[in-house]
Order: structure tokens, then sequence, then C-alpha cells
């Protein structure tokens, strides 16, 4: 499933993406359960929250997923006309997304140097053990949403990364058994201002001024990931590639990184850690973001997260949003490139 | 006021402490509303949380303060079995108490090397700016409860920090106004595993893991810390000190802490900032915590936070608990030794 939060009003709820719609998980699971019976019962009807769903646990997991089953059929019969009268459905291009997991119960846990030749652009050896640190809640911002270029920098800088979600804790998790622990994926930009990052020591503040931390635009289930380690991942600013490579580059993979940072800690469900960069960051090159540009952060299967930089108090225009191959209809592009 | 989150049954409640008694606010407001109405209006019964109590805002702490003063004539005026029949109080001394924030909504912000003698001790210059890291919320624990000798550590220290509660948020808060912002203040013990800490060059690995977060016992509101960098702070282990400073030898004071976090950054109501340690650590001398150690963080005004090290999966029987003195009663030592 290519799960989403989007706003219906001014209130988030929980979606799913199908071709060019967005399906309302917790409305449909009401209305598959009233064909069924004239009271739908209790458990019969999903959470409309991000967060609620993957607390739920396997069960709901696996309601979600009949539910999506049985919303896609609808699509399939009914004209949007019906839809829209049913309220299950609403047109993509014409909704707002937030990041799949809008506000985390805690910091997201991020990963740093975890690809060789980015360590080495930032004149540091690969890591032997990995890098931990945090981004606050306060930083998450959705596709489309303005990056803010604080008065407080002058080195904004992007990172694009994998990042993971947990759908079971669990404290000590093997490596070997980490991936089951894994709900799904998406993809994060870590962005950091460079000259905060190193005049404070610790990278904390410099990685967590608000609008630093762009997930999404979905949140794909780990069914649909076979291998977390061969995607394609890269990064462009006004069109330009600046970061390309792969996740099989990491130097500890993501069951390793899972292993690491539960031992003695306990990772919870909804837990969001994001696994490092590749190289190419404008640090390397001095060329750091600028007020108007657009950068569009993309993964193989996961879509490409876009975000243009403003000014701080600037009005933000959401620019376009571009999704998974296979979840894409005909009102959108599968090229990631927004004009700007 | 000397706010505690205490267990009733297995439910977190909002209490006061008052001599010998903890007093449930929101029984309370029940209890005094009931006095001036047949049926209490609704915003005149406070939240059973301290985290809504702290979000309620200025019209719901000034409401606290009423029923406090309401329940401290209640205490002094009626025996103890007519308190315990109107279900308002209960003693101290049989309560067991959890951290005053027993899950804080992000991660707790932490600054390293924030006294001087602690960063030569560590090897470190002053540090030019403030160097902040996070603690997440699975680490925080309450007073009396164990701190887990992890086996993934062979270099368990403790470090005692005046905590600071926020009450309002904000974003690029003045330093003349952050003072402010504070909720009020608590003794927060930075447990960290010095292997850890080194071993994955970002702190954070080596300072999150559960249990590294006691807090508490209580959570004094900022009315009565006229000054937070004129407090003696103190820490001992099975009694012998180890740690002895006061909060004015701090090299960046609270304002200029809440101010530098916040620029650029938002701070909520709830957030938790701990402020540092002064020297005397563990890793100082090699002296590490060892399974049974008892370690007592204590800050004058605050009172005494008391936590003994564990083995992993080691059953935690609570340790005594002490208090700010003008909240003792009889039941209660101002010494803060326990028997150990």
């Amino acid at each position: 499933m290519h799960l989403v939060t989007y706003l219906a009003g001014q209130t988030p709820r929980l979606g799913v993406v199908w071709h060019d719609a967005v399906l309302d998980l917790r409305a449909l699971s009401v209305d598959m359960a009233s064909q069924r019976a004239a009271r739908p019962a209790r458990e019969a009807v999903l959470p409309s929250a991000m967060l609620s769903l993957i607390e739920g646990g396997p069960d709901v997991w696996a309601r979600a997923h009949e539910v999506w089953e049985y919303g896609r059929q609808l699509v399939d019969r009914l004209d949007p006309a019906d839809l829209q009268r049913r309220r299950v459905a609403r047109l993509l291009g014409r909704t707002r997304l937030l990041a799949p997991i809008p506000r985390p119960r805690k910091n997201i846990f991020c990963m740093g140097r975890n690809y060789a030749e980015h360590a080495a652009e930032r004149g540091a050896p690969p890591p032997e053990r990995p890098v931990f640190f945090t981004k606050p809640p306060t930083a998450v911002i959705g596709p489309g949403a303005g990056i803010v270029h604080h008065a407080a920098t002058e080195a904004l800088d992007y990172e694009v990364e994998l990042a993971v979600v947990l759908g079971r804790g669990g404290r000590d998790i093997p490596a070997e058994d980490a991936l089951r622990h894994v709900f799904g994926y998406t993809v994060l930009n870590d962005v950091t201002a460079r000259d905060l990052q190193k005049a404070h020591q610790q990278w904390f503040r410099g990685k967590s001024l608000d609008t630093f931390c762009p997930m999404g635009p979905v949140l794909v289930t780990a069914d649909e990931v076979p291998d977390p380690q061969a995607l394609g991942i890269r990064l462009r600013v006004n069109g330009q590639i600046r970061q390309e490579a792969t996740t099989a580059q990491m130097i500890f993979d993501v069951a390793t990184l899972l292993a690491t940072l539960s031992r003695g800690m306990t990772l919870e469900p909804g837990d969001i850690l994001a696994t490092g960069t590749p190289s190419g960051v404008g640090a390397a090159t001095g060329a750091y973001l600028k007020v108007g540009d657009a950068v569009e952060a993309e993964i193989d299967g996961l879509g490409c997260l876009t975000n243009r930089v403003v000014a701080p108090d600037q009005p933000v225009a959401p620019v376009g949003v571009c999704f998974p191959k296979g979840s894409l209809g005909e009102v959108h592009t599968d090229r990631c490139h927004t004009s700007v």
C-alpha cells in the first residue's frame, strides 16, 4: 500500500493512493462493513490517523489491506461522481498531502555518514560504529511544503535519505529479525544548517530548525519493498542531479542499524529512522540552497519528495508532488521534475 | 507548587505535595467546585495529567493555584480519615511517584559541557556555543526506579542537572524574555554510557538507553525559584559526594540556552531542557556506577532524586524518596540519604 496522510478540511486523515485517487481508509472500512451488516462492528472500522494504524498492530494492518482491496474494486467499478458521493475517495491532484507521520511521538532517529563517499567528502573516515543523532518532531513538513531558509544559517544543505518506519517495537532486536519490525519506507530530506552543525559541535542544533525534516510523499508498506538495500536514491536541485547512488552502498544496512540502535534502547511502533545520505551534498562544493530552489529527493519505488526553499515568513505555494510508479494515474506525471 | 505525577492504581495522576500528603488536583477541583455549585462547570475541573496542565496555559495554572490553596486549607482542617474519604489526598510515604512528565512528547533537550570544570575533566575547552543533544522519551524513569546497568556498557556514569520545563513555547525567544517561558524546574540525572558515547561519535547513543533519564521527584513551579542560577547542585553515590557546585557556574545560563535553542526552532509547552552537569563525573576518575549503587541527585529547593543501579531484568525495589524542604512532613526525612 502507498499510504498517505492528507488534509480533509483542516483535519489530517489517513489515505491510500490508487491511480489518481486518494482513498479514505476509515470511510472505506465503514462502507465495506455496512455492506455486510446494518451496524458495522467496532473493530471493523479503521483508524483515521497513520500512527493509530501503525500502533494497531498486525490485525489492523491486515484489515487495512482488505479494505484497500475493496476500495480498489470500488474505484475501478464506480465513476468519480459516485465515489465522491460515497465520500470514500478524492482526486489525488486536488489533495494536499502532509508528511506520512505529521507529528512523530519522539524525535526522528538519524544516522550520519553511512555512505563512504559522503563521509570522505565531509573529511571523515567511514565510521566504525553507526553515528546516531536526532531531529525533533517540530521539524517535520510534508511534500510541497516550504523549507525555510532561516536567518540563523548561511549554509543550508540537503540530504536525501531512505527513512524506515517501525511497525513493531522491541529492545535488543537481532539483526536477522530486524526487517520484520519494519512497517514501511519513505523518503526523508535531512535538511542541515552546516554552519550551525559545526559551531555547536553536536549535530542536533544544525539539524533541527523548523521545516528541516521533509518526509513523504507516501509511506510504502514493507511488503512492497522486498530489498531496502537495492534502491536507487537521488536528489535534484532545480532539476540538476546533485546526489545519485543506491542504498546498496550503505556502510551499515537497515537491519544492522535497527539492531544497534535497539541494543539497550526500546524501539516503538511509529519510530522513524533516517539511514544516512550519499555523497553530493552542498557542503562538498559550497553550492548551498538558496530561496526559490526546488529540491527533489527521490527513491525508486517510494516516489519523489519535492520542496521549495522559502524565505522566513514567506507564504508557501505548494509545488507539485510525484508518486512512485504504479500509483500514478493520468493526471500525474512519472517524471519527478516539477516545473519551477 | 511542588507538582508530582503519581500512580493511583495503574493510572498516572497529577498531584501536588503538601507536608506529608499528595493532593489530587483534579479531585480537589471537583470538590471545590461542588462547594459552590451543584454541578461543577466544566472549566472548573483541572486535568489529571501534568502535560495537560502545562498545555492548558496561564488560566489553568491560575486555577490550579487556587485549588492548591483550597486543598492546603482542607488538609490543615480535616483529619486524615476525612481526607481519605473525600478521595482528595493520600499519604506521600505510601505513594509511588513517577517522573513529573512520565512520557514527554519529544526527546529531552540536553546541553553538554556547560560547567567549565566539567569540560576540563572531559579534556575539552569550554564550548564557545551551547552543545545540544537529546535523550528519548523511552529513557525517562521516576524517583526510586532502577537505573539499568545494560550489558551494552562497561562505563555507566551519572550527571546531575537542573532541568527546565517550558510553560510557553515560541521561536526566536529573546534571552531577556526566556525565563517567562519557564513553567518550572526539576532534577534530572543525565545517565551516560561513556564507552558508547565515545564509540558512536555523536552522543545520542550513549545517552539514550532505557532508564538513562531519571527525573523528579517534583516539578517546582517557577514562582518558587526566583533565581535558577543560584542553586546548590550535588550528587552522591552511596552517600559519598561526587559532584558539588552551584548553578551560578553554568557557562550559558538558562535564559541564554533557551534563546539559542529557539533560534529557528519552535519550542513547545512541556518541552524539557537539561542544562549540563558540573565536574565530578565517574569518567574523570574511573569510578563508574556498579549494580547496587544508590545515586542521589539533589538541587536546593527542588529535592533529591534517588535511584539505585540494577542489573538488567532485576526486579526493582523502589528506594526512599526525598522532597524539597518545606514540603516535608514528619514521615519524611530532610536528609537526602536513603539507607542503602
